[in-house]
């Protein structure tokens, strides 16, 4: 039988079941039925919950709740559940009081709040951005762009700049290198002048070969000789230009955008 | 002077990033300098970030420092630091492994982990899906779409499409109703066929005319007049074929992602 683990919080409980969701990988032996409750927002809505847990514990093993319930009223209620409560904001936000010597607000939403400092519009700003400058459609705007990531099709370079624009707010652009970029090893006229912007992804051209497949069963594109010798010329013309760059193989996207952070030394607009 | 913040992680931070940020932003009056240390996987790198840390103790207030270190090894020289070390993950897994009667593997990087059931390329594939069935560009599609947003043009219903691809893996097209849509308060013929699967977004009509003058000032497009006009009867026409709807207005993605989640009863395929 699954244990039941639920994810509670006042706002969206995004960063509970990202905490939770890390914890829980820990265990790969036990079976977890996940289940959110997001919002709950009022005491009837406490109450709810508080319920869902007790029923879930009358039929099996103690539920584990994860919350990041702000308001203490709301806190309490779920407290008094019979679940094994793992609470990510108070217990540190007594400690967090006493080192900074002032009183928490107790205010919720102030994480993704709508109108903070105007990041959101920024943010939004970023994503339209990355999609009109999406897959080389355009090099018009490469002059506002804070990133140019470069690469061969399908390495990784949309998924990429989305999510460096939704999580970081940073401006990305992605050009695709093309067979006759790659012929003489140069780079293409109109990145030179932003060499100091691009930064480059690779892959593994097995893996390469495994996506193109999908997209494109048995063409020329999709072979895997093709992704070889793109894939070689490509990482030569980086190495040769000093562009820096990073596989993404075997990486998530988070884990590519945070080492293309951390490599280029961009600044974040949000956090 | 600016309290210095620390978000240590052996793998990419954005949860330690999350939850400091969301305690953080419970103490308004507070002025924080923010640096984020993701990848601190050896103890090299563990011992440069105790420099970093200690660095900025000497020079004034004690740092505070958010980590989801795995490793104990590491996790054993960042508490030797000067600062205030709350500790995300080894405050919780004690109490875990207790409740579940089960040693933690202290495995790094389970979250975000790229071949997890095959989760990565689901979410993949969803963006895929989202960039292909944005803002009305084919309707072809709309069979393997689990959702459907409707709404005027810029009402946020590319970049929810967006998060909800890449947080919850969920397959989002979405088309913007036009002008004749709304004339006689008539579905689309195209969209009478999946109305189980769509969901509508609305908007205060002043802040909608406030993002249409950014992008085309002056128009009739623009206009407070149009606006209004098309939010109304886009409402209406919501109301009467009984489409479940929110309002983007003051919301964050985030948290219009999530409501959405609530209100439609959709499974993300991934946690």
């Amino acid at each position: 039988m699954k244990r039941t683990v639920f994810f509670i919080s006042d706002r969206t409980g995004i960063t509970a079941e990202m905490l939770g969701q890390s914890l829980l990988s820990q265990f790969e032996e036990a079976d977890f039925e996940k289940i959110s409750l997001p919002f709950i927002d009022n005491e009837k809505k406490a109450i709810q919950a508080k319920e869902k847990i007790d029923t879930a514990a009358a039929k099996g093993e103690q539920p584990i709740v994860f919350d990041t319930i702000v308001t203490p009223e709301i806190r309490k209620i779920i407290m008094e559940s019979k679940g094994l409560v793992l609470d990510f904001f108070h217990t540190f936000i007594g400690p967090l009081e006493n080192a900074l010597g002032l009183k928490s607000g107790f205010r919720v939403g102030k994480t993704h709040s709508y109108d903070e400092k105007g990041e959101y519009d920024s943010r939004i700003d970023a994503i339209n951005f990355a999609l009109n400058n999406d897959d080389g459609a355009t090099t018009r705007y490469y002059d506002k762009a804070e990133l140019i990531l470069v690469g061969v099709s399908r390495c990784g370079k949309t998924p990429t700049s989305l999510y460096m624009a939704m999580q970081f707010g940073i401006h990305v652009a992605n050009y695709p290198f093309t067979e006759e970029d790659m012929e003489d090893l140069k780079l293409p006229a109109m990145l030179k002048k932003y060499k100091d912007k691009l930064f480059g992804l690779t892959i593994n051209a097995q893996r390469l070969h495994e996506i193109r497949t999908e997209r494109r069963a048995n063409s020329q594109y999709a072979s895997l000789k093709q992704c070889q010798l793109e894939i070689r010329e490509v990482e030569a013309l980086m190495r040769k230009e000093r562009i820096p760059y990073i596989t993404t193989t075997s990486k998530s996207i988070e884990e590519i955008a945070t080492k293309i952070m951390v490599k280029s030394g961009l600044k974040r607009i949000s956090f």
